[in-house]
């Protein structure tokens, strides 16, 4: 039996995600801005805490992704490489260390939730659309005063909207997502009331990255409230800045930093 | 931090699916036939192995579901509800007793993959379609002669085609799926090269269950290749049998049969 | 070159649809109440104008559907046959005859584009779902106390849901959509500035129809506003009644009322 | 009543598409090969006759597009901006100039269908996959070598995919889709048996072109066949070449050439 992932089979192929490492070609944009700290605190579970500086920092991103694995062939079939996500990442303290952290997500592909759970990212499928640049025609170029528009809506609900305008290249691509991320890979005991079967804590960043300038834009931000989604208690206290970027990345694992899986969840 | 899966959150009203139990009402459409041996035997991992009688039995199903948690809140609001599912279930031994055993499975929304993950199914999306009884206008009631089409795709392929004509009502729903079902629940170890973090055989099957007279069904189903998938290597060699039945299933939780997950996969 | 509609090709198969008679078995979830008269006026252009009686009632309807042409085919290939759909309907005088007109309609496949376009409906895609009733486990029966509900999304944004609760058997399934229809079929001129190529008003109605016995039911409706949409101007002024009704249809072309389709538009 | 498109209402802004003129960004891949002229003769309507030179030259293009009107604003909701189609085009004579005309083509979002009904493309929904170029990570640069992949499905039936490869810069785009589109608007009569209410022929082009340097590629291109589905017809009898090029397009009305709508057809 092969795979790295489910299906397995005899030769492997039907696997829903081949295994690492993991190439991306992809456009980012990203908006800062600071929230109540109390409802991050409320996200983060023992022992994680909030960040000691700029604790209530929030980061929502969109991203336009072609994905891939060692073999690139599903570059070669689109369907299985292109997939949008947004996300809402915050940062935490485990130990002495800040970490990022995934809180929210939703992606529209298979692979992509398959490739979340692995690295602990908490995914929904949604519907994400983001402005690409072209260089012909109406679409912005990336230069000063062009303007971007992102979307996510989940469950045929809009859940949050932007419009983001280029202002000048940076220095950085902000900061909420800039460390390692510290995330969780739970699943539930296959038997009601004996608690978790996986519940771990692993760090994972990226294994090799290249990307252009970043560039500095002001961000018009709203957040919807709907009833399966929370991202709107994410209250937009104070505007930090917004960013866009195109990147490449390779992701190949993470580490385990501590499970509390034991031997009482074994049979 | 609440939520039965993830992403978690203060209330737990974010999670991807709530705790179990779990109901689903639904229409199943099932083709049993007979492929090589060998094809499903390279499908069961050690300890499993074929069933003693009947080993190349397959039974290919389409399931068109409205499903819901304990509040029954998604059947009001049904993007959260409806899915639709085609999956291939064999049957494989396990100590001395016999078990169905779901080798692939496509689904159409996201809160059932994550229904999936916590069950050991191996799903991935696809576009699954099922004519509906209806008792008015050109489709079919439920009656002799009536016919009804069910088709599965993945990543813009076609995978399965199926016509199903009623010929009368059955005894059973068929053999091939009657069993507990006994599944693995893997997730790879977040380092390379250090295999599984999670390695668990679980049994589970219908806490509940009513359903309305089984119909046997002559089948004309056809399997197409694909370059990610693998079902139309179960080819069909003789058909055994095909059924229609309309149901209402409870599943809450299962039994841990075995766990390879060890300490050497602790941090 | 065959085909009832394009794409046109040498046996007429690749038509988008086949030539009436159209035939359907569907679910029809009707609301009625009544908005304010003037935002019913501003959307009958003349020479239609406003009912005699009950001029501001309006119906919002969910169906559905299984819909095939007269080979029935469809039906086997279900992805052909299955839609879904929510249509605002309005009354109006032509004449001295009463019609139904729809004034806003989404569904969820081009094949009900291209018939709608036929038919003089207005058409978009969207994304609608309703509660199916079925039989057995947690989905509503066909009963007093049963509970639907009804979502409409276009764009990304959820622009109606409801929820319905069946009372008693009725006589009727409303009277807002009991009329004929009268649509405009219009398409502009090729050539910026020279108005309408096509601008026609049609009559259509079922050539043959039957149904189950309607339900009154109570309604819980709610409309939400979109940058591009203006179903949420129909205001929900005072509720009139709603409706479940399962029902098949055949629908065989309708009768010109009037075409200002002229001349001065050809070449 | 404003509004370009239906629906119709008092402010116009409901309208499937606002009026021309459109704007487009877009990446083409455009393939060209040689099928028998039997196959191209029989979708040409007389009198369009054969072309003269090349005739059975057919090009299969996918358009990975965002597109606009006047006011710009869908871009930044980009949901209502973006779409993919995949179309054949072949050459066709009419008086003594030759015309591009398109006989097939899938988009995959309602307005790209509204303005394909104005303009006289007969399309449908599919599902439409193109490589994208990007500037780091895996996916391909615009150079020598870069390969793209290439995909089209309809009814969950994939129809197209090819593999490009890029050579080198070339002088054209292509021949097939160079000249003047030359389209007929078709649209049946409300009453069975009474032929058609819009029977037209049209011409148009682009108002306002840019566009990069052209590719030439080589090409793999695989046709697969469908019930309801005749591109793979057009076989691949000889290939001619293959181009990539990223464009911006101004759409802006057409010319009537001929309307066979008659009085004949008025009430």
């Amino acid at each position: 039996m092969k795979g790295f992932f489910p299906p397995k089979s005899a030769t492997g192929r039907s696997a829903l995600v081949p295994s690492p490492p993991w190439y991306y070609s992809g456009d980012l944009l990203t908006i800062e801005y600071r929230t109540d700290p109390a409802r991050i605190a409320e996200l983060l579970p023992a022992p994680l805490t909030l960040a000691e500086e700029d604790p209530g920092a929030v980061a929502l991103i969109w991203a336009d992704w072609q994905s891939c694995g060692e073999s690139r062939e599903e570059l070669l079939d689109p369907v299985r490489s292109q997939y949008r996500e947004c996300f809402a990442v915050v940062r935490c303290r485990y130990g002495d260390r800040t970490f990022s952290r995934c809180v929210y997500i939703w992606v529209d592909k298979d692979f992509a939730i398959a490739r979340g759970l692995h690295q602990g990212y908490p995914k929904k499928l949604g519907s994400i659309h983001l402005t690409r640049p072209h260089p012909y025609g109406p679409a912005p170029r990336i230069e000063a005063g062009a303007r971007f528009g992102a979307t996510l809506a989940a469950a045929d609900r809009r859940l949050a909207e932007a419009v983001v305008t280029l202002r000048e290249p940076a220095e950085t691509n902000g900061f909420v997502n800039a460390h390692p991320m510290a995330h969780h890979r739970w699943l539930p005991h296959i038997e009601p009331g004996r608690g978790l079967a996986l519940d771990e804590l692993v760090e994972s960043g990226a294994a090799a990255f290249e990307g252009g300038v970043p560039w500095a834009a002001d961000a018009d931000l709203r957040l919807f409230a709907s009833p399966t989604e929370e991202l709107s208690l994410l209250r937009i206290e104070e505007p930090i800045g917004a960013y866009y970027r195109q990147v490449g990345v390779c992701w190949n694992g993470g580490t385990l930093l501590a499970s509390a899986t034991s031997a009482a969840n074994t049979a």
